[in-house]
C-alpha cells in the first residue's frame, strides 16, 4: 500500500508514530513559519504542519501545492496545540518530513465542500468531482448501507437472491420499453426489463419459494424530477403466502432498516384502504406525519342561496390547526396555490376561528356564525383553527385538496424530514376504466389476484374488484407495491380477457407464464420497493438523483459522458438498421 | 403462511406434532392398504402416509393425484417403521388427515429428477421445471452463497458497492456493443457497458478508495459454450495501491471463498509470468493440477537427418507418465485428436519408455537409443513413461501442445473437478500487434500501465513493454484479471497514440476519463472476476449455463419466453427507427 493509514484514523494514541498518508490537497494556510494542508480521503480529514525551521525545503514545498493534489506525505504523529473536537482526528497533526505529488490538479470548477458553489449542470458535467463532496458521498455509503442490511435480513429469512436477464422480450402492456437489437436474430430485438415481474413468478413455480433480487430496471418515460430511466428495485417473492404474510415479512424488513441505519424504532405500521385514503387525504399515499383529515361539508354547506357550493358535486374542507392568524397576503397564496394549472382548483374559500371562538369566513353573506359553527364541528376546529374548503367535482376536489394538505402541512412545519411515518395502504382497486381507450386497465398489473370474495363482480361491475394489493407509503411517498398475484390459468385467462386481450395476444406475449401455470404453480405473492426512492427517504432527501452516483438528466443524458450518442455506419450495417 | 412448516424440517423430535406442510407431490406409490406420497419444496422431502383403514376418504383422494400437484396437507409426525437414514426427514412421515389441491399440474415433458429424461432443448423451453430439479436449484444456491461471502469479505475490507449506470455511451474499441435506441433524444444511441471500467476509475478520481459490484455486464459476440450476452462480474477497484495490493487483497478473497464455500483450504497462489506460462505450458492460463511442462527438443533432435523436425521452427515434447502402456489405438486417436482442424498439428510423434529402460518411438528410423535417451533425460522420463513430440512454427506449436497436454491430463485423470489449483500469471505485455490491421492492440485495455522500467521501449519495441496486469487461474480457467491502471493523462495519451487513435477519436470516446485525469487522480487498479465462470468452477461444472438462472442459447435466444422478437410499428415509429 501507498499509505500506512488513512486520513480518518490517526488518534492522540498514535502520537509518536511514523506514519504515510495519501489523500486529496483539501486546503492550505500559512501562519508565519508555519504551514498547514488538510490532507482529505474517503475516510476523513488529517492536519499537516510544516515549519520553516525545521524543514525549509519541504515547507516551501508545500506552499505551491494547489486544492485537490494527490499528495502521498511522510511524517511523524503529534498532538496539536489547538486541538478541534469537530473533527476524529483534531487531536493531533503530523509534522511531515516528505511530501511525494502523485498527480497535480487543475483548479476545480466548483469548490469541493458541503456547500459548494457549482451549479447543478457543472456538478452533473464534472459528477467524478461532485463525488468528492462529503454529503454526497455518504448519500453513496447510506444507499450501501441500506443494501447490505436489506441483504443480510432476507438472507436470514431464507430468501434467495436470483439473477434474472436483462435482455429479455417486450410487452407493449404497460410502461413503454427500452430495445435492443440483436444481431444474431437480425430484425427481432429484446427489451430491458421494466422489473422482474414474470421472472420471479416463474421462479416461484419452479419451487425457489422466497427470492429477492436488487435489480436495475428500465423504463423509458418521459421524465420527471423524481424518475430515472434507469432505477433500482428490491424485488421479492415468497410462495405458499397470503397478503397478511407479505405485509408482516416486509414490515419486519422496514422496521430493521430503520432501525439499522436510522436508530429509528418505527411504529407498527397502519392499515388503510384505498377507498379511506382516498376519501379522507385524496390520494393513495397520504403522508401521515399529520393528521388534518377531509370534511365532507356537503349536508351543512349546501342550500343556503351560495351558488359554487350549491352547484358542486363535492364540498371538501381541512382544519389548519392554529393558523387562524394567516395573513390576507398567505390566503392569498394559498389561492394562488390552488388554482395553478397543474392543480386546477377554481378558488379556495376559508374560515377563520376568532380567539373569542367567532368566524370570519370569505362566505359571510352565506352563512350565519351558526352555520359556521357546524362547519367547525364537523372539523374538529377551535379557537386559532383556519379552515380550508375546496369544491367541484369529488375526484378533482379530493386531488386539488391532497395538494393544499401537503402544502399547508409543509408550511405549519408538520413534515418534518427526520419524522418517519409508514403505513400500508391496501384493497386497491382491482382495474380502472381508461375512458379514452375505453377498456379496462390493471392498476397494478395483470398478474394481481382479486380478492376471492369479489370475483363474483368479474362480468358484470369489474370496478367493484379488489385486489390483494398493497402498498408501502411512508411520509407521503411510496416506497414499496405488491400483491398476490393469480397461479390459476383460467383466472389469469379471464384477467386478460377483462383487459382487452385476444387469447392469442395473450399468448404471444404471456404465453410462457401462463403455460408455466398448468404446471402445478403454487400460491405466491411479492412486493418491490423502490430503491433509490427508499435511500432518498432515509437519506432526508426528495430527490433520487441525490442518491445515484451517475445519475441522467430530465432528457434521459448523462452529460459527464454524453451519452447516449450517433453510433458509427458500421454498427448500424452489423445490426440491419 | 399457508403451512406450518417446510418439507425439509421434521425431525423425529416433532414426532405428535399437528402440522401443516405445502409442497409438489414429487411421486406416490400404494403398498396394500397404505399409501405414501413424497411431498417436495425447496427445502426438503417429506414423506406422507395415507391409511384406508384410518381415513378412506383421503386414502382415495390421494390415490388420483399426480405428479407436481401442488399440495397443502395437513396431518399428524409420526415415527417412520422404515426410517431412511438418507433423507434429512427420514426418520418421520406424516400421518394425513386432510389435502388441499392448490393446483393441479399436467404430466411435465420431463421427470423431475436428478436425472432427468429431457434433453438440453426441451428442459431450456420449459426451464422453470428444470429449475424444479434439485441439482439445477442447487447450483443457484450455491451461486447466491458466493456473491453473499463475497459481499460480506468485501464489505468487512471497506469495499463500497457503487451501482454504475447500464445506459452508457458506445465505444467501438474492444468486443461489440449492444445499443439501445433513446427515444428523447432521437438518433441517439446508449450501449449497455461491456464492463464499469471507465465507471469505477471514476470512482477512484472521486475518491471512493475501494469499490465493487456485483454487476450484469453484456457483449454482443458470437456465443460459445461458455459465453453468454449477458454475463455477472464481480468488479472491484482500490486506490493508492500497487500490485502486490491488489494480488494480496483479492488471493484473501478467493481463499476465503473456497473455505465458506467449499470448505477447502487453498494453496497460497504461485505467481507465474506471462513468458513463462507460455514457454512451459502453451498458454496463459495452465492447469496447473498437473505439471507435464514443455520440454524444447531443438538442440536433440534436429540435425538427424528427420526433415521434418529439421525443418521446423520448435520441437515441443512433453512426458505423460506412466503413459507408456498406451495402445497404438489410444497413440492413433491422439494422433487424430491433434490433426483436428481446431487444433491443426501435421502428425503426433511418440516415443515410449519401456519396462527394461529400452525406448520405442516412431520415428526410430532416425534416432537410436542413446539419441532418445538424451530426449528422456530431457524430459525426466523413466520407465513406462510415455514422451509425446509435436513440432512446427512456436507459436503454433506451442497452442496445440498446451491441447494435448490438457486431454493428456484428462485421459490420465489429472483433472479432478474436487481439486483446486490457483494461481497467478503475471508480466503480461502491455500490447500485441495485429498484423491484419496493421496497428498495436492493448492485450488487457488501453488503461492498464505499463512497467515504469519498460517505458523507454514505448516508441521503439512496443512489443516489450510488459504491463502491470494480471489474471487469476484455477485449474485452467481464467477466472478474474485486471491491473494497475494509467492515472496519468499524458501517459494515458500516449497510451490512445500507440494504439492507433487520433486525439479527436480519443477525446470523443474517453475524453470524460481523460480529462478527470487532470483534476488529481489518484494511483490505482482492480480487477474483475466472472462471476458466473466462478460460481461454474466452485460447482465443478464446465458450463457457466447450468449455474444462471435463465441462460440463452448459443444464437443469443432465450427459448422459454422466446426473445429476442418482433416490435410492433408503434414502438418503431416513436423511436423513428
Amino acid at each position: 500500500m501507498l499509505r500506512t493509514h488513512t486520513c480518518g484514523e490517526l488518534r492522540i494514541t498514535d502520537v509518536g508514530k511514523e506514519i504515510v498518508l495519501c489523500g486529496w490537497l483539501q486546503k492550505s494556510r500559512d501562519i508565519g513559519t508555519i504551514g498547514f494542508i488538510d490532507l482529505r480521503d474517503r475516510y476523513g480529514i488529517t492536519q499537516l504542519s510544516f515549519d520553516e525551521h525545521k524543514n525549509k525545503d519541504v515547507f516551501n514545498q508545500a506552499r505551491i501545492l494547489g486544492r485537490e493534489f494527490v499528495l502521498q506525505i511522510s511524517g511523524t504523529v503529534v498532538e496539536r496545540t489547538a486541538k478541534n473536537a469537530n473533527m476524529a482526528t483534531g487531536d493531533i497533526e503530523i509534522q511531515v518530513a516528505s511530501v511525494e505529488i502523485l498527480n497535480e490538479s487543475k483548479t476545480p470548477p466548483f469548490t469541493i465542500e458541503e456547500d459548494t458553489d457549482g451549479g447543478d449542470e457543472l456538478r452533473m458535467k464534472f459528477r467524478y468531482l461532485d463525488l468528492r463532496r462529503a454529503n454526497v458521498r455518504k448519500n453513496l455509503e447510506l444507499r450501501h448501507k441500506v443494501s447490505k442490511f436489506t441483504r443480510q435480513f432476507l438472507d436470514a429469512q431464507n430468501f434467495i437472491e436470483v439473477e434474472t436477464p436483462m435482455l429479455i422480450k417486450s410487452t407493449p402492456e404497460g410502461a413503454r420499453d427500452f430495445i435492443v437489437p440483436s444481431r444474431l436474430n437480425e430484425g427481432e430485438w429484446y427489451a430491458l426489463p421494466q422489473s422482474p415481474q414474470t421472472f420471479k413468478q416463474l421462479l416461484m413455480v419452479s419451487g425457489f419459494d422466497r427470492y429477492y433480487q436488487i435489480v436495475k430496471c428500465f423504463r423509458d418515460e418521459d421524465l420527471r424530477a423524481d424518475r430515472q430511466p434507469e432505477f433500482t428495485q428490491i424485488d421479492c417473492e415468497m410462495s405458499f403466502v397470503e397478503q397478511e404474510d407479505i405485509l408482516n415479512t416486509f414490515e419486519a424488513l422496514i422496521k430493521s432498516l430503520f432501525k439499522e441505519v436510522k436508530n429509528i424504532t418505527l411504529d407498527p405500521l397502519p392499515r388503510m384502504s384505498y377507498d379511506h385514503a382516498m376519501k379522507y387525504y385524496g390520494c393513495d399515499k397520504p403522508d401521515t406525519r399529520f393528521d388534518m383529515p377531509f370534511v365532507y361539508l356537503d349536508d351543512l354547506a349546501k342550500g343556503k342561496g351560495f351558488e359554487l357550493f350549491d352547484s358542486s358535486e363535492s364540498i371538501i374542507a381541512i382544519n389548519a390547526k392554529g393558523a387562524a392568524n394567516y395573513t390576507r397576503k398567505q390566503l392569498d397564496e394559498l389561492t394562488a396555490f390552488v388554482k395553478k394549472p397543474q392543480i386546477g382548483a377554481k378558488g379556495l374559500i376559508y374560515c377563520r376561528v376568532a380567539d373569542d371562538g367567532t368566524f370570519k369566513s370569505s362566505v359571510d353573506k352565506f352563512y350565519d356564525q351558526a352555520d359556521l359553527q357546524k362547519w367547525a364541528d364537523a372539523c374538529g376546529a377551535q379557537t386559532n383553527d383556519l379552515i380550508l374548503v375546496l369544491c367541484g367535482e369529488l375526484n378533482q376536489t379530493r386531488k386539488q385538496m391532497s395538494e393544499l394538505r401537503l402544502e399547508l402541512g409543509k408550511q405549519l412545519g408538520l413534515r418534518n424530514a427526520d419524522t418517519y411515518k409508514a403505513l400500508w395502504v391496501i384493497d386497491f382497486p382491482l382495474v380502472e376504466y381508461d375512458e379514452a381507450n375505453k377498456r379496462w386497465h390493471a392498476m397494478h398489473h395483470p398478474f394481481t389476484s382479486p380478492k376471492p370474495e369479489d370475483l363474483k363482480y368479474m362480468s358484470t361491475e369489474p370496478q367493484r374488484i379488489r385486489a390483494n394489493a398493497y402498498d408501502m407509503v411512508i411520509n407521503g411517498v411510496e416506497v414499496g407495491g405488491g400483491s398476490i398475484r393469480i397461479h390459476n390459468k383460467d383466472l389469469q385467462k379471464q384477467m386478460f380477457t377483462l383487459l382487452g386481450f385476444s387469447d392469442e395476444q395473450a399468448q404471444n406475449q404471456f404465453g410462457f407464464l401462463m403455460n408455466a401455470f398448468e404446471y402445478g404453480a403454487p400460491p405466491h405473492g411479492g412486493i418491490a420497493f423502490g430503491f433509490d426512492r427508499l435511500c432518498s427517504l432515509f437519506g432526508g432527501s426528495e430527490t433520487i438523483r441525490d442518491y445515484i452516483a451517475f445519475p441522467k438528466n430530465n432528457m434521459g443524458r448523462d452529460v459527464m459522458i454524453d451519452a447516449p450518442s450517433a453510433i458509427s455506419d458500421e454498427q448500424r450495417l452489423e445490426l440491419g438498421l
